[in-house]
């Protein structure tokens, strides 16, 4: 750690607000809670055994990763209930024997009989039975089985049940990314919702048992919606929270707990503007919110103590030059703030910008100081 | 590594072509030296001691850097001559300092007298006289002193000489990248050229010595320009090329060594898509090509050998999900890959696509053998 204040870091870096994520993990438990259903967290964004420690309830808790590398070093971590939520690839059933050999219950997800034959051919060979979720459709957005295809859905739960595992079916509408109030957003989770209901009871129908209802995104996961027949609920990207879910209505700027810090390394006076130390190598690429009313470009500026500078954006971005602005017809003039001013940018979108750092500073509110450095890993 | 072949390495993860990034440098070489000026490499794009290694004639030889953490771990490898080319911080003195001390020439940029000043007071402080590139602005893009506003060069300049060392002028035409053909090109190459040879010339018309003039952009580097008055340029990804530089036109996709090794794990066959296991994760967020006449969407695929599948292109990427179609327009049916297939995806922009791996896998044009494994870093 270079000092023990936000004040002596090198900048570009990334800090992570305790109280934020603390209040953002409060927020979903208890209204994943009242429904009766398990909050499964996604830990694609966090990439963190620190920040899974502070948030889950105990190592015994159910999650959900994006990629191998993640469930191995969580299972090392002595996580158990891992679900990984990507399409199961051939090539990958190895890792997953590993795993589940050390006594990770690691589940995998398919959409297809093809890829059931593969997870049931592993499942003989290594004696492991590797238990499956069939992944549902419920948006057109990406992949999964139609729910009303129940011919698709018995031929995987058929391939499956003499070698491997039927564990349950799964949804995510990633298409309520694009939700622009709680109106829309509970729409989405009502699909979300009677997608795997109804695929659970063509299964059940067809004699299979369906232990596991899931679904989950950022926006349904706080949706208004009750959600019988589901039994749990994933969401990621809610603990940290970022602008383009400000933008979606299920998050206000001041719930992100996310930042990066940076400094001021210049000024074009004449054009109104400033840059800092922080392009799109710590910003990330992602530009979420342009297809949003309010387009926060590459983030929102606020300063050292995380208040936001209304108005004030990251207007374009370079590898490592952040070019700082007032955002189209605002009324407020740019604020004098010299070479050397440390600022903390809000990002775009969580998953992104977290994934271009190797460790969290850890900060609580606006005090500067510096509680913990928190390790992230990137990779599959 | 997983195995000594490509058909075995987990995905996705990052492949570097030795034939084109060879056949890539000798162009830059060539050009560049046909012009007497020297090749600055920019390291950022590489971020790898490896590459280095590969693309230098010598650890003698000059390179750029956009961060301090290349600075250090290309002097740590023994690099003498380095540039570090982004506005430079007060905040970041003592790393510079301690960086010229242990034999660094390390040499920093900057464009204002507030900034000179620091660097001054730094310098008769530690009494290591730091030297400065002025920077100029030769496309109105970013930071940088106009040209011929010669009272603030000179002012910066006086700032400098008592104890720290104006070492030159610089600058970058990113506005370069916009170019759709080679008269834009050379059109941005005399822009960088005239802007600053004629603040050298007005900085020693006001007594003051300037024995680098340095320019670069990765289309300028490849004019058709002469370059009187010019000492050095500097490019960074024309290493390894991307498919914004094929869209500006100064490669074809064949010369682009950079890919991402994936698999087809899915297909929503009605549709006429294919979801493979690299998602933005391992591409990017980069969409450089989307302001281009030619839209390559997240990428465009090769087949395991590295040739180029006609049309079809990472149409979307959700974080380790590619969806993979036929782009608009196209004539060619979508080829049947079933699952499992591997694939080849070439990056819209190298230096983003790189930065999201820790490691290049090291291949010769379509041979599957892996050469070697070289490490990448990241961060400040």
């Amino acid at each position: 750690m270079d000092g023990n204040s936000i004040l002596q870091l090198a900048t570009p870096c990334l800090l992570l607000d305790l109280e934020r994520l603390d209040r953002n993990v409060r927020r979903l438990n208890e209204t994943i809670g009242a429904k009766g259903v398990t909050y499964r967290p996604h830990l694609k964004t966090a990439k963190s055994v620190d920040v899974t420690r502070r948030v889950l309830p105990s190592l015994a808790h159910p999650v959900t990763v994006s990629t191998l590398k993640e469930a191995e070093v969580f299972a090392a971590a002595g996580l158990t209930d891992i679900l990984y939520a990507v399409g199961i690839a051939p090539a990958k059933l190895g890792r997953v024997v590993e795993l589940r050999r050390k006594g990770a219950d690691l589940s995998v997800i398919l959409d297809s009989v093809e890829q059931g034959r593969t997870v049931a051919k592993a499942s003989a060979v290594s004696k492991e039975r590797i238990p499956a979720l069939i992944e549902i459709d419920s948006d057109g957005h990406r992949g999964g089985v139609a729910p009303e295809d129940g011919e698709t859905l018995a031929a995987i739960a058929a391939v499956l049940a003499a070698d491997a595992k039927l564990r349950g079916v799964l949804t995510h509408a990633g298409s309520s990314y694009s939700s622009r109030n709680r109106e829309e957003i509970n729409a989405w989770a009502v699909r979300e919702r009677d997608a795997v209901v109804s695929a659970a009871s063509r299964l059940r129908k067809a004699g299979y048992e369906v232990p596991v209802v899931s679904v989950g995104s950022t926006p349904t996961a706080l949706s208004d919606i009750d959600l019988p027949g589901v039994t749990e609920v994933r969401a990621g990207v809610s603990m940290f929270f970022d602008l383009v879910q400000a933008g979606v209505g299920v998050c206000t700027p001041d719930d992100i707990a996310l930042s990066v810090l940076t400094t001021v390394i210049g000024h074009q006076k004449e054009r109104g503007l400033m840059i800092v130390d922080a392009g799109w190598m710590a910003l990330s690429r992602d530009r979420g919110t342009a297809a949003q009313p309010i387009d926060q470009k590459y983030g929102l500026v606020c300063d050292i103590e995380g208040n936001v500078l209304e108005g004030l954006l990251v207007l374009d971005a370079n590898q490592e030059h952040g070019i700082v602005g007032m955002c189209e017809g605002s009324a407020a003039r740019l604020p004098e703030l010299p070479v050397g001013t440390r600022l903390r940018i809000l990002p775009n979108h969580a998953c992104a910008t977290a994934a271009q750092h190797s460790a969290y500073h850890v900060v609580q509110g606006g005090d500067p100081s510096i509680r913990a450095l928190w390790p992230r890993f990137g990779g599959w």
